[in-house]
């Protein structure tokens, strides 16, 4: 009997066809966070939760890949949205080291937890793009979890560069605007 | 046109053969280290990186979920031992919360990344057991990445326990006999 399988991280279906509607190129980085915060607000609206993100090509703005907070719909808690935007983009490129296919940008509704905060490091990523400070996140009840204190420059001095508050009214907005559940808490459980 | 389809993270193929091999229930610590360490040589026979780890259930000792470092054959950075053990645990349990489901601890041949340190704290995992020191990995080439200097008193405020080098010399034997890739070393590839 074969007992563990291959681990299968769901996509929402609504995905693809939102893609489908937007300009394939965003070649400023308003135009990419602007997208990127209408994605987080329609994920709102399908059940997941207030965050997005995209893994974009540095230099012609391309969408590579898109992601959402599904951990709920997808009952797994590796489906941030950073998570899932760099996993896809591995699995769109077929490597485990996005820099061997260019330059590429991971533009996020807020501040990366923790867990994204790690994953980004492995994955090859040029540089990160921010639009909600982790305070922000914080204000509405989430927990960005345990990070170095000197985040931004650590990774500046790994070589990914960081951009903050692109767009922070309008990505605090979407957090505001959250009446779902405030799941993984370990601050609200385990005060 | 769908572009992008469920993230599939490959587990390779040998796991459940392994399994069925070894007790499924192992009450002691150091029986269930032994169990990793020896899972983490297989997997460097196998073509992985030399790292492994496994969920158990912390009452009986039951093998909830392994894990092997599968970053090259599966092309995906996810893949480190720590993450495939816990994806696959809440693959098989059904929930992006393992405490929902009881008290689980996470057995690491080594001390985890950057990325795993991450993961873990959004699993509901409630003990991590490593066998080699950050240092041991760090002396073979591997980065573990950024992570907050307090990172085991960090965890431990958020109540998830931390024992470190249980059978720390059969794990580091392990790391040492690795003639594979230095793959995703930040450390290396950009001094």
């Amino acid at each position: 009997m074969k007992r563990w399988q291959d681990i299968v991280l769901p996509i929402p279906d609504w995905l693809n066809t939102w893609a489908a509607e937007i300009s394939p190129t965003l070649p400023e980085v308003d135009q990419r966070m602007a997208a990127v915060i209408d994605l987080a607000r329609i994920n709102v609206q399908h059940g997941g939760g207030p965050f997005a993100a995209a893994v974009f090509d540095q230099t012609s703005g391309e969408l590579i890949a898109p992601g959402v907070n599904w951990v709920v719909p997808g009952k797994s808690s590796l489906l941030h949205a950073e998570v899932m935007a760099l996993a896809l983009a591995e699995q769109t490129l077929g490597s485990y080291e996005l820099a061997s296919y260019g330059s590429f940008e991971l533009v996020t509704s807020a501040e990366p937890c923790c867990q994204c905060l790690g994953v980004l490091q492995w994955t090859g990523i040029a540089s990160i793009v921010c639009g909600a400070r982790s305070e922000d996140v914080e204000a509405i009840g989430f927990d960005e979890g345990q990070r170095a204190a000197d985040w931004v420059q650590g990774l500046q001095r790994r070589g990914i560069s960081v951009t903050r508050e692109v767009m922070r009214a309008q990505a605090i907005e979407v957090l505001q605007s959250y009446r779902g559940e405030i799941y993984n808490s370990r601050l609200l459980t385990k005060p």
